[in-house]
This record gives C-alpha cells, sequence and structure tokens, in this order.
C-alpha cells in the first residue's frame, strides 16, 4: 500500500467520507488512491477558497469534520481566508496540502512555496508527512485534532514521494479530546454572583447556542434578570418558532459599548471576552465597560451547554416557554433589509439552513427573523469575506434534503461566485438571495467612521456599479438558473418557488 | 501629516503612480489619503489574486512596479497565488497591506492573522510599519527593494494607528540596487569554453529575453555552434517578426531530458540549472546529463545582457539576420491549438501584447507563433494558475495603447475571473481567448504521467463539463461582450474584429 491509500484508508477508518478538493500534480497519487478505495464522496471546487469554505459549511452542519484536498503552495494560499474562518469558528476540518517531493523540493522548482508556514497561522496543528511509514498515523491524528473541542484546523501536508512509496499503513483512529467538564465550585461561584442581583450579562458562543443550551440560558435569565447576549460574529445558532433567541453584541464600537453599559458581570461561557472588531481612534478597543468584572464559566473548550444546566439547576430555574409568535404576512413594496426579514419569517421553509454573508445588512436580518420557522443559522464567522456561497455549499452536502438559503452581499459573492458552479454539479439544495447594491457599503459607513469624506479614491474603490454585475448572466454561466427581482412582491412569489425545487437556485434582490 | 498621507506621497514621489486595490476597513486611512493626493490611479480588483496578478502585469509591460493595496490577514491570503508569481518572475510589485493596529491586535479580534508570515513566502523584503515616524521612511524602502535587480515583491504592512496617527514624512526615494556587471574573467572563461567546440547550451531567462539580448545571443549561438535555450516558463520575452526566437525547455521531465542530452557544457545567463517542476517517480529531478559542466555567467541580479554583449564582441561575433518568415493564411475548419497558433501567426495586431495561461496547450502555442507580427509573449511563471486574467489586465494599464491578447485554459480561468470585471470598468484593451476543452487535461495528463488509470474519483475531479462553464454568460456578467466560436473561420473573423475596438472582448474557442 502506498502512502495516498494508506491516508485514504484512515480517513475513512476515521468517519472522514467527504473530500473537498481542488487538486494538481502533486496530489495525483492520492486521487489515484480515491480511485480504488469506495466509499468517499469527492466534491470539486474550482477555486481553493470555494474547497475550504464548503469543508467548514459541511462541519457546521454534519457536526464531523470533511477533508479538503488543496495543491501545494499557492493552491493553500487561495484557500487561507476561509480557513481562517473556519478556524475562528472552530470548525473540524482535516485540511489535505500536497507539496513537492522531499527530494525536489530543495532544488527549489518554481511551485516550491512556504507551505507549512502558509498553513500555521490557521491551524492549531500542522504536520508533515516526510514519510511514508508515518502518513496513516499522521492522518488519524488530523483527524483527532481537529475533531478536538471545540474544534479547529488540522493541517496534514503530504509530501508527492511519501504519497507514492510504498510502506503506508492505515493509522488507527485516535480519540479526540473531549470538552472539560466545568468544575462544581466554578458553577457555585456563578451561581453566588447571579444571585447578587447585580446587572450581569451572560455572554454566549459556540454550542451554547444550540436549542437546548439556549433554553438553559433562558431559565437563568428568567430566574436571576440577568441579560442574555451572543457574540457579534456566531457560527451557528438553533433558532425560529418554538425555541429561544438571543441578541448579538452590535458590530459599531459606540452601539456596542452602549448595549454592555452598566454592566456589573460578564459572564463568558464559550465565549471570549468581546472586542471591536477593528480599532478606530479615540474609541476603547474592549466593549464592556472598563470596571466590569469578567468571569469564565466556560473556556471555548470546556462543555458550556453542560455548565449552563447545571448552573440552572442549582439556582432552581424552571422552565421557560419559548416566545411563540404569530405567523406573519409577506410585505409588499419596496426592498430592504426589514422587509427581507419580514418575507423570511412568512416564507423560510421549516428547518431551513440560514447561511448569513449579508454584512451591512445582517442585523436587521438577523433581529427580524427570530419568529420565522426553526432553522439554523450560520454566519461569516472570522471576518475574511467570501465565506457565503462556499458555506452554503458545504451545508447542503452535509445536511441533506434540508433547504439552505444563503442570504449574500453582492461584493462579498464576488470573491468566491465560482462555489454555485459546485451546486450546480452537485444539484445541492441552495436558494442564493443577492443583496444587490452594487457597492462596498460597508466601506463607505467605515470611511464616515474614521470622520472621512469621500473623494475620488474613495469614490473609485467603494462603488460596484460602471458596469454592474449581471447576477443572472454569472449564475447562468455556472449552470445556475437565476432571476432579478426588485420588489417584495416578487420576491415572495420567486422565493417560495425557488424553496420548492431541487437544486440550486439564485435570487438578484435589487436593494437601494 | 498622518502616515497613509506620508505613504501615499512617498510613492509618488518615488514613481509609483498606479495603486491595484482591494482596501478593506484597516486601510480605510490610506483610501483617505489617497482621496487627498492628486496623480495616483487607483484601479479595483474585486478578489485579491485579481489586484496582485494584475500588479504583475502592470510591472512586466511599464517596467516599474505599482503599488498593491490589500486588506489585512486573510486579504493577502487571497493574493498570495498570484504573489508567488511575481515573486518567481521577479516582478517588482510594492505589496501594501493593512493591518489590526497594533495595541488592538494583541487583544486578538476574529480578523487579527499572521500578516507577516503569508507575507515572507512570496516576498524578497517584509517590514511593519508600527510608528508613523517610519512609515515614509519605509516606503521608500519599499519601492527601493521591490526595483533592485532582478526585481521582486516587498511587502510593507501598515497597522491602522500608524496610518492614522499624526507625525507622517515624506520618505526620500531611495536608488535601488542594479545589476552587477559581470566581471570580464567570466566573460573571457564562458568565451574559452565556446571556442572548444564542446556541445554547449546557452540558457536563457530574465532580461536576456529582451530582443537586444536575444539577438547577441544569436550572434553568439551563429559563431561557435552553442545551441540556445529559454527556461520553460519565461515572464517576458519579445519575438516575433524581425526578431529572435529561442526555443524552450519541454515542461514533460522525458523531453526535457532529450531535449539537454548530450549537452557538455550548460551556460547559465540569468537562469537556474532546469529542474522539473514535479518530480516523479523513477524520474530524475535535474534536466541536464549529470556530467555536463553547470557554469554560471550570469545570476539572475547580474546583468545578463550586458555579459551576453561583451561575450559576443570578445568572440568576435557579427550581427546575424533575424528569420523573416512569410505571412500565413488564417487555417479554416476544426479548432486546435496548432490551428489557434496559426490564426495568431496570420492575425496578431503588430506591437500586441500576449499573455499564455494556456497550459496544455501552451507548447504549440509558442512554438508556432514565432513568425506572428513583433510582439511581447508572457508566461505563467510561478505555476500558480489563475493569472491570465489580472495579468493581461495589470499588462493592458501598463501598456496603453498595445492590444493585449490573453490565451487562457478555461480551468485557470476560472480562479480569477473576476478581473474581466476590471478589464470593463477600466475600459483595457485585452482580447480574452478562452480556450474551452471543459477539463483540467493537465491533469489527466499527469495521471497517466504517474502510471495510474482513470477511475471515479479522478473523472470525478478532473472534469468541468456537467454543466459545462458558460463564457459567454459569465463574460456579460462582469460587463464584458463575448461570443463562442466552434471553427477556425469564425475565430478569423471574431479575433480580427475584437482586437479592431476599443475594451476589452471574449471568444470562448471550443478545443475537443
Amino acid at each position: 500500500m502506498n502512502g495516498a491509500e494508506s491516508l485514504a484508508r484512515t480517513l475513512l477508518a476515521c468517519g472522514v467520507d467527504t473530500v473537498f478538493a481542488n487538486p494538481g500534480t502533486s496530489e495525483m497519487h492520492f486521487v489515484s488512491a480515491l480511485d480504488r478505495v469506495p466509499g468517499i464522496r469527492c466534491v470539486l471546487g474550482t477555486f481553493e477558497g470555494v474547497v475550504t469554505g464548503a469543508a467548514d459549511g459541511y462541519a457546521r452542519l454534519a457536526g464531523r469534520p470533511a477533508a479538503t484536498l488543496l495543491h501545494c503552495g499557492p493552491g493553500l494560499g487561495n484557500g487561507i481566508a476561509n480557513l481562517h474562518n473556519a478556524h475562528r469558528a472552530n470548525s473540524p476540518v482535516v485540511n489535505i496540502v500536497g507539496d513537492q517531493a522531499t527530494y525536489h523540493k530543495p532544488l527549489k522548482p518554481l511551485l516550491a512555496a512556504d507551505t507549512e508556514g502558509f498553513a500555521r497561522g490557521v491551524s492549531a496543528w500542522v504536520r508533515t508527512a516526510t514519510r511514508v511509514e508515518d502518513v496513516g498515523r499522521l492522518a488519524a491524528e488530523a483527524v483527532a485534532a481537529a475533531s478536538s473541542a471545540p474544534g479547529d484546523v488540522a493541517t496534514l501536508i503530504l509530501p508527492s514521494d511519501a504519497s507514492w512509496n510504498d510502506g503506508g499503513a492505515v493509522g488507527t483512529p485516535v480519540a479526540p479530546i473531549a470538552s472539560h467538564r466545568v468544575p462544581d465550585d466554578a458553577v457555585a461561584e456563578m451561581a453566588k454572583i447571579l444571585r447578587s442581583g447585580e446587572p450581569a450579562v451572560i455572554m454566549l458562543a459556540g454550542r451554547t447556542l444550540r436549542a437546548a443550551a439556549l433554553a438553559d440560558a433562558h431559565r437563568i435569565a428568567a430566574k436571576t434578570g440577568a441579560r442574555l447576549a451572543a457574540e457579534t460574529f456566531i457560527e451557528h445558532i438553533e433558532r425560529g418558532r418554538g425555541r429561544f433567541d438571543v441578541e448579538r453584541v452590535p458590530y459599531v464600537i459606540d452601539p456596542a459599548v452602549a448595549f454592555l453599559a452598566g454592566t456589573r458581570h460578564l459572564i463568558l461561557v464559550n465565549a471570549h471576552d468581546p472586542v471591536g472588531f477593528f480599532a478606530y481612534p479615540g474609541k476603547p478597543s474592549r466593549m464592556a465597560p472598563p470596571d466590569a468584572a469578567v468571569h469564565i464559566l466556560a473556556r471555548p473548550e470546556d462543555d458550556g451547554p453542560d455548565a449552563l444546566r447545571r448552573l440552572a439547576d442549582l439556582l432552581g430555574c424552571r422552565p421557560v416557554a419559548p416566545l411563540r409568535r404569530e405567523k406573519v404576512e409577506p410585505p409588499k413594496g419596496a426592498t430592504s433589509p426589514e422587509a427581507l426579514a419580514r418575507a423570511l419569517s412568512a416564507l423560510l421553509p421549516e428547518n431551513a439552513v440560514v447561511v448569513d454573508e449579508s454584512i451591512t445588512m445582517g442585523a436587521a436580518l438577523y433581529s427580524g427573523t427570530a419568529s420565522a420557522a426553526r432553522h439554523d443559522w450560520l454566519q461569516l464567522t472570522g471576518g475574511a469575506i467570501g465565506i457565503g456561497i462556499p458555506l452554503a455549499t458545504g451545508a447542503a452536502v452535509g445536511a441533506p434534503g434540508r433547504r439552505v438559503v444563503n442570504l449574500q452581499a453582492d461584493g462579498s459573492a464576488l470573491y468566491t461566485l465560482q462555489g454555485l458552479w459546485t451546486q450546480a454539479r452537485e444539484k445541492l439544495d441552495v436558494t442564493t438571495v443577492i443583496l444587490s447594491n452594487r457597492t462596498y457599503a460597508i466601506l463607505f459607513a467605515e470611511l464616515a467612521g474614521v470622520g472621512a469624506t469621500r473623494g475620488p479614491a474613495s469614490n473609485e474603490l467603494f462603488s460596484l456599479a460602471g458596469p454592474a454585475h449581471d447576477w443572472i448572466s454569472l449564475a447562468k454561466g455556472f449552470g445556475v438558473e437565476a432571476a432579478r427581482v426588485e420588489t417584495m412582491e416578487e420576491f415572495a412569489d420567486l422565493f417560495a418557488a425557488a424553496n420548492r425545487r431541487r437544486g440550486p437556485f439564485l435570487i438578484e434582490l435589487v436593494v437601494a
């Protein structure tokens, strides 16, 4: 057995049966091994950012890692942005990267590059399998590293000679490190703080945003008067009718500071002490009041849901009923983020997956959809734009039978639009809603935020008009049917029809 | 003056007046400075790989660096592949990357990343301007570092507080390091070897592929019987009618070894000892015979053209006439790389710039166009596919008034197709010829090269059919007019018409 085959068989033995791939020559033996080892689904992306973002989306829905397959050096480079997002979202991803043969790389062929250096900044674990007999063992370790709490990117670099040499052995699956149980005295300490009645905010992230943990958080809030908040960028929340909602800390620093003003105790449950996405002249970096006490109930690698449940029980909190809001009618007339939120509240299919890369329109969309049908909401987490289309693609592979709705800003969509083709090829049930405002609206907002006025360069660099992108033609070019709408009536009809069909559809929603 | 304005004014003072940009929030003050400092042309790319590839194309044609403007961390990540190509092509590029404020980054905001680490593998020079008073000085050093022989990528990282703080000063231009003059005894030594009459190959790269140096190389070859060869991947050659041509070392290892078989002396002039692009089981890494003596006349940073001229004079070589081939008629009938080469020989506009990312079809296109009208030929150099559309975009900005013809494989085009929009927006005179074979043909060839047969995974991962990309719709979506042709007659008519118009046009040439 050569190294490549030992890799493929080890992945299968460790439960990794899906590979998102954009291979090159240095990965040829691994592709050949996949030809011989049945049971692994290969999904092609025509750009590496599609591959890495899809692996992230798959992991968020399937709850276990897919593998990527990337070409050496610059191929990995193209995948860095969405690996960064996966890294920040604690998504388990087994990132397989080919490389030049060990004896060839020192001769500096043109495509030799610093593969390990590129990988390090976006991975919890990086190894290069220089010897064939190590490939299987390292692959099993990579799966364990990716799957260990709270989840992360593990990069295994496979030089082509380690891939083609004989002497490979299937690696024995390694148990990932489970999330740590929070000690009883930490739970008791938080109960004491919450009983004090002093203003407290419980900051939620990671697994505490799943439905059961949110119910526990809400019974704590109901009993103690503590406020609940989620981090600004959340990788995955289970919400909608019959569940519980939670507000997110605002993105803009002044509203964020106002949101947390008066907080005496900030209790972190799998969450971080919130800091601004960027720094701004004369504004604070931290969002919480400087005199608030920061308490950690659970670190990201701890079992936050279990700690919340025990905390609720210790406090004697009784179950509270989720809000059951009335059904809403789809809106008519002019398009706006608020109108789109109402349309989603009315029309989102039951058990849908919403992928949110709506950027400037995101706050209204999130806050306006708490009473939509039961759904999972995935968001751009690491701030590297260009995740929406790939994330939706991977989510659809990871959650077959569910409709994926991608709320997608137009500027961000352009980074990884190639993923539409993968949706067509794999006949994935994705409805993409392009929020077409033909501008990097957030940058005009940020320009104003630093106190500057518009001028010729900023107008040139922040506008996407002249010519406007024609998303109907772009989608058609990738094999995805599409239509443009300019009113909410048109949107409602088309959105409902799109969600009833099988396979992908794209709606360009023109917004001001 | 804040740091951002000192950067803009320093770039202008150092002769850098073109910025290819895809900015984000951390670059806001620099954009605002560009609003206030007239004289810099800003060209927007909607994906960073477009920006970095365009800066490379600009440099190859204009002979001086443009600046890029990239967003922190993952934004740079998206630009890595084409920075790798620029690095390997010795293209001068001043790569400006924003970053989190110095005091904010340690708090680990979501978009904090290893910006320096990503830059190091693709840059000759990397600095972070942490203090506002250093920004201008470091910018001047960056331009000098990029422009020093033989040219390379220089990355200046600009934390946002160094950008917005007051106290900036315009940097004094720094003289780049010129190419080194090759010592007389090295020239004399090569003359002695060439006079021996033993089989010699003069390997050319870099500036020795410009017209005047090629004429000198040809008079040496005519006098001494030495063979001339260019590296497999050349960044820029001046060729066509009235000039001199040179064969390239083949890409595939067996023909490459055969090409150099019998060589007794390998004389490198700005070139490297040729090694395979990849290693293959049981094949050599080096292409030259093991017993050939390798002589360095000029290293990449040496003045190769001057050394060739002095060598020719020392050998008493007389000028030789360039080959003046007859005009050819455009071919008819079925499409093929050979037919396309004949069509280019017949129809290429005088003084065109050809950008070659034709991959599997490249050998036939290059060898078949030596008698085309006078042109510059630029090729993918570093092996990171996805350079063609950006390189053509930048070349058109760097060589106004000349027609750019981009010979573009379809699979590679998909990596950076967003550059078509920049061509439309800037009304650039680019004719893109998509060589549409709906497959990663090179990967099937490489699979066979490693002795494997096709199977389900390789068929899934190397085919781009199902659905085929519709390049006419894709081009239209980006605002570029386009048409599809299936015969050489249709191609000839459309190609001639496309080259007569102003602005971009795309031809999808369907090939088997």
